[in-house]
């Protein structure tokens, strides 16, 4: 039966990329409420596709954008034997389709998730097409969503598709659910997962926002099993209560500018470690296996500096590029303001300067105590006559799926038929998806990532695109997927 | 005569108000464009004021907004000497007016320089009355250039009149220059100063945009001998080529935002002195004299810091604050910018992050070594993969007039006449007016900075004011000023 899904997707090829498109030129930018009415509608248009596949849809409503919901229709154990035994309904026989064979065991059920919504498509003018006027050029899709995460998202779709096509069912038991605010921080997922934990119960997650392995060709496809965490500030220095001169006041009064420069310098000792003290008391050390496994992946330090501009890379001491990238911390200053910031001179001494701070944290790292030791050094480096403004941003845990487990497994099986015999590597990842963390702490499942993107598909950046054999892999190993968690 | 001249100005105060009132109507914001016009009325009122005066006046363009320069007609000791003489022209008797007896030698020529543009208003909601409407409350004028620099020019514009209502002339060598770039940073006066310099020969200027001495009442008449120099720094730290997210390249790259506050925390040890090599090698100690002056003024640190807000103090450990502000060097971030700025969160690792970094630099500093010593200092403190972009936008000399000079001590008559009997104290000044070392370096003159602003009067700032019992103190002093210099 597979096979005959996997044909279906060949031949839907093209109206595939036609329905990934028409969800491109919906711009769901889910920061901006000026286009509110335009995410509603890029749910609309999901909940759409999913019904089409014979889910039971809803658009949940929360305090910001909405959750698209879908289910299977009962659970696949009993919906089966129901509708293979007879159950005296009116239902006509559904179709000619071949009859799906499950497990005799009833088979694991699945959380799919995915964000229907973008990031702003600024800056506009560096986009050689427009954003959101979905364009095909050098066998990839352009606009903005096109890869992060639309057409992730769509690779599930139509695997969902393809086997409704195929089946007249979807021969797993499934929610899905696909967010609206993704892009802008997620504040209400947590409450959402909360209040719909006993209708999103499942075996196990599947989450396609991730990317395969490697920053050039050759791409090898990969399932994702660590993701670091983060903890992300905005840190003000206050000081005089006004803005003054800094000829008249130079040299006499804390400079909030410069007292900042001056602690936050002081966060990073010669080593380029954090010079908080136990702050790395939690590291869990990569294994001897990881340690080999990604030994074997060739990571080339010198076409990843060559790829951002960079002649050299920099970091902590002591490790190698890989490692400081997926399993040890870092501290990064996303951004610092304060003062005059045009264009010449003006002679002030700011009442107060401020900075984005971000950690990002590996296992076993605890985003709380992060948070707590943060505080707690900036609180001891208080300037003289200066006080803190001190806001977290987002605090998401570290996650480290068992690579052992049965849905892993099959993940890789699945990707493996998908790319004809290619296995997929095993791979962590720097960023942070918080819902992954989320889905362990509140359902208690852990998740699959099995992302297609390409490291080079420029998310978040003008001319995001997603390349059309990503789209078919992606589509292929989801429904071989479907079909490996169908058989077990 | 000077008597009378007294009289006058106190016959005058109303329409002297008057007059400053509409100069102040003009909004003469010389760093925008769209404010050119009004920049050009401002100069062109002066330019009819001082015509009033019976001085030779003209309008001379620069490559920016013009200059006004007034003389009086002819050298005063020949120009009087034909007068009391006849000498056969046509012209008739000048008035009944007493005549104006001079010193039997020529008297001193004197330069006065002032600024008819004004800063921004902005932030105008935080004004109590539109910054350009003038208001009388409190006893004080409020508009922006109250003070800085149309009232205090004015107190010398309205000695200049009565001067001329009582004597029928000005008494003495006269060249006033009043520039409309001062608040822009003065980039055409050099080449006006050079282009000019035979026109603008004089004995000594005055310059009247200082403030007396004190933060609060009693505030004490003064003359301001000393200034510190400024040399002022936009500084960018270059990183990767573009903008890069930092879950996934954090602790991997360099992070121009982080390495920059750390480089920036470097150039301060831990008592607050500036950690380059040699920087302080050319200070100046003051010397046992102006330690006893500066005690007798009997400097109230504690209502400084309360007058800005703060609970404490704060620079570099082992001077007062009077040696800190006045005597020593000092660098300020005066900015900082890079990366996100905005509200919330955005996990990017910038290309670039840039400060606004100035140095004050007292008498003996160079301002050539200082730019040589920084960027030396900057460049071996590059960090890993990152270069520097360096743009220098000023630099000033410090300015050490001599106290025993016979024009300071002709202020210092001249003051304490206009006063009652208060002679002014002597004091620097932390900040920067680079007019001053530009006569000295250009024309050869010491400058004597006779000001009559209040620190509290919020130059620059919104709610700018100038006292009127100020504004009458400056209009007597400048009175016998000329006296004093017609008499020498």
């Amino acid at each position: 039966m597979l096979n005959q899904v996997l044909n279906r997707l060949h031949e839907q090829r093209q109206p595939a990329i036609d329905r990934l498109c028409d969800w491109l030129r919906i711009p769901s930018v889910s920061t901006d409420p000026a286009f509110a009415p335009d995410v509603r509608r890029a749910a609309q248009w999901a909940a759409d596709r999913l019904r089409e596949c014979g889910l039971d849809v809803k658009i949940v409503p929360t305090k910001g954008h909405p959750v698209v919901m879908a289910k299977t229709k009962g659970r696949r154990d009993e919906g089966t034997k129901g509708r293979s035994e007879g159950n005296g309904s009116a239902s006509p026989p559904s179709s000619l389709r071949p009859s799906v064979p499950t497990s005799l065991s009833s088979p694991p059920s699945l959380l799919f998730y995915g964000h229907y919504d973008v990031q702003p498509p600024d800056p506009i003018d560096l986009w050689t097409t427009p954003p959101f006027q979905p364009t095909i050029r050098d066998g990839a899709i352009y606009a903005r969503g096109a890869d992060d995460d639309k057409g992730q998202v769509s690779t599930f779709l139509e695997a969902l598709r393809a086997w409704h096509d195929v089946a007249g069912q979807i021969p797993i038991n499934l929610t899905v659910i696909l967010e609206g605010e993704e892009e802008c921080g997620s504040a209400n997922l947590v409450p959402f997962l909360e209040a719909h934990k006993a209708e999103l119960a499942a075996d196990v997650a599947i989450v396609s926002d991730t990317a395969m392995w490697g920053d050039a060709d050759p791409i090898l496809p990969a399932i994702t099993y660590g993701l670091r965490g983060l903890v992300y500030f905005d840190i003000q220095l206050h000081g005089p209560a006004r803005d003054l001169h800094s000829g008249v006041y130079g040299g006499t009064v804390p400079n909030p500018a410069t007292e900042l420069a001056i602690v936050l310098g002081q966060l990073f000792d010669s080593n380029h470690r954090i010079n908080i003290p136990g702050f790395y008391d939690d590291v869990a050390p990569i294994t001897a296996d990881e340690r080999a496994q990604w030994d074997a992946l060739h990571f080339d330090e010198r076409k990843m500096a060559q790829s951002v501009g960079l002649e050299q890379l920099h970091g902590e001491a002591g490790f190698s590029t890989l490692e400081r990238r997926w399993a040890r911390p870092c501290c990064d200053i996303n951004g610092l303001y304060g003062g005059y910031m045009g264009q010449g001179a003006k002679t002030v001494i700011p009442s107060f300067a401020g900075a984005k701070v971000s950690f990002r944290i590996p296992p076993d790292m605890n985003p709380l105590r992060v948070d707590m030791l943060f505080r707690d050094f900036l609180t001891d480096h208080t300037p003289p006559g200066c006080s803190w403004k001190i806001e977290q941003h987002g605090a998401a845990h570290p996650v480290l799926v068992p690579t052992d487990s049965p849905y892993l497994q099959a993940a890789k099986r699945a990707i493996t038929i998908a790319t004809g015999g290619t296995a997929p590597v095993l791979m962590r990842e720097g960023a942070t998806i918080p819902v992954i963390s989320d889905f362990k702490r509140i359902l208690g499942i852990n998740t699959v990532m099995m992302g297609f993107g390409r490291h080079d598909d420029a998310i978040h950046s003008p001319n995001e695109h997603f390349r059309l054999d990503c789209f078919d892999l992606g589509r292929r190993a989801h429904a071989a997927m479907i079909d490996e968690l169908r058989k077990m």
